[in-house]
């Protein structure tokens, strides 16, 4: 099952608002109906956002769009993963932008395995890790950053269980990241998001690992309820670490400067078709935290394991 | 409208799973029906949850049962709030049953009040106080301990604003804090449990209050995510109070011995008729947490203020 594919020059996205449930492909035929995968997450995780990104800049190219305008729009998609902007820029710069799309597709996954290989040297037979969101093969074209690093460690031999946040609003641990891990065969247990202070408290987490959306001076942007668990970490001293590409990162920028994505309120008022609270309740959904670097033990990338800087 | 009231020798409970959509009233008619209603949470909230075991008592003599025992039943219902074995002790050692169960009845308002009284001359015009769960009218007979507060502030005419945690599984704070400040015209806003860390990070919050289940040496218990909330507050700098009668207090005992209860996994797999995450998911839920009291600015009593013990 692959994140994305490039097929008769179109892009196929698995919609994964219908996981765990269906697993259905959202065909794309214009670089409009990539930034409406995006903006709607059938596609998210910061690294496939870009690769989907790079493709729909193929898909403008290939209808004879004004690849400039293309581009602005998609940038504007989401505002808080460095790798949109990234993508859209490297492929806009590239000789040839369906070929440096299919290039970035690979180099995914590449990426990924090193991160794993690098990730695997912190896990230790017998850790329970903790994982909030979902940085698994979803996020990317295939295999992951924080859970490659967990697919690594296991597929060394190494016994490991897995803890998934659920991820309110949007549940990406509770429907991607157990998901995975039930694929792999990786013992899993879910969580509410607010049950991770308990789980450290009580001794049952060993390691952290969470993704990023955005790597800077000062600390890493990632999912909506990353710094309360690197708080709660630091609290009961264990390491946090933090699996992202070198593409995530921003070295001329600080993370404060970062735009946090609102999202729309009613992500938090329906559950579904449930609606939680009262009609009318009024809502804020920021969609990322800024993680300080002070919380972070060490970022884990394809060239190794380095400290926030 | 009442969380409770007692009539024609019956106990009607508020059925506080149905809220915010729907106003029923579960009549109890055997003190195994308060049980019942104890355990699936149509009755919650440490104060509620001791007054209406004492009118379980009262339902228990009226039926000429065996008191020893259903007192041991109705104190097996939950395992953390301290309020349950207070209450069925108080009415057990007392001379008639119903009429100390209709004492505490009426003593709850007054002591919620006196909370009030107290907490309001820490709470600032202009504050913005963030409240996990629900320690209200609902979680008590009438008014509320940490919602009390924010109730009395109010209405001595301070301009305040509210910010609910949704507080998954159950979603007190959606379906019932934001319902009660709704009601009362306070202002208020939802977020998700996880959103509580970036909301203080970005300076918009002032002060935190929730309630107890149990106040003991070392600290306190209540909802699962207080942790993770107490832990932003100390890191942001903002004050973290806890309200609570002394009731709920337990001088005897480490906070740390407290029993913690672990609730059913479809409380977390499902929401509504919802499925969140993949068929036969393994879950943790545990249903409190334990909050050092180095985290906690002062327990507002109907007594005063007080530092953690």
């Amino acid at each position: 099952m692959k994140t994305m594919y490039w097929k008769d020059n179109h892009l196929f996205l698995l919609d994964q608002t219908e996981l765990p449930d269906e697993i259905t492909y959202f065909e794309c035929k214009t670089y409009k109906d990539v930034i409406h995968a995006i903006k709607t997450m059938k596609v998210r995780g910061a690294p496939a956002i870009g690769v989907a990104a790079a493709f729909g800049m193929a898909l403008a190219e290939l209808a004879g769009e004004d690849l400039q305008k293309a581009g602005d729009e998609i940038k504007a998609a989401r505002p808080t993963a460095v790798n949109l902007f990234w993508a859209v820029d490297r492929v806009f710069n590239s000789d040839n932008v369906l070929d440096e799309a299919l290039k970035m597709y690979d180099e995914d996954i590449e990426t990924n395995k090193a991160i794993g290989k690098y990730g695997s040297t912190v896990i230790d037979n017998g850790d329970t890790i903790l994982t909030h969101c979902n940085a698994g093969a979803l996020a990317c074209v295939d295999y992951g950053t924080a859970l490659g690093v967990i697919r690594a460690a296991f597929h060394e031999g190494k016994k490991i269980k897995v803890i998934c946040d659920e991820t309110r609003p949007f549940c990406q641990g509770a429907r991607l990241s157990v998901f995975e891990m039930q694929q792999e065969n990786i013992p899993v247990k879910l969580i509410v998001d607010s049950a991770a202070g308990r789980m450290m408290q009580a001794g049952k987490v060993s390691k952290v690992i969470v993704g990023a959306d955005r790597v800077a001076k000062g600390g890493v942007a990632n999912k909506i309820g990353t710094l309360m668990v690197a708080l709660a970490a630091k609290r009961f001293n264990i390491p946090f670490y933090v699996a992202a590409p070198k593409s995530t990162f921003d070295f001329e920028n600080s993370i404060y400067d970062t735009e946090i994505e609102e999202r729309e309120p009613d992500e938090v008022l329906y559950f579904g078709e449930c609606r939680v609270a009262p009609e009318g309740t009024e809502v804020e959904n920021p969609s990322f935290d800024i993680v300080p670097g002070d919380l972070i033990t060490g970022i884990i990338t394809e060239e190794g394991i380095l400290e926030p800087f």
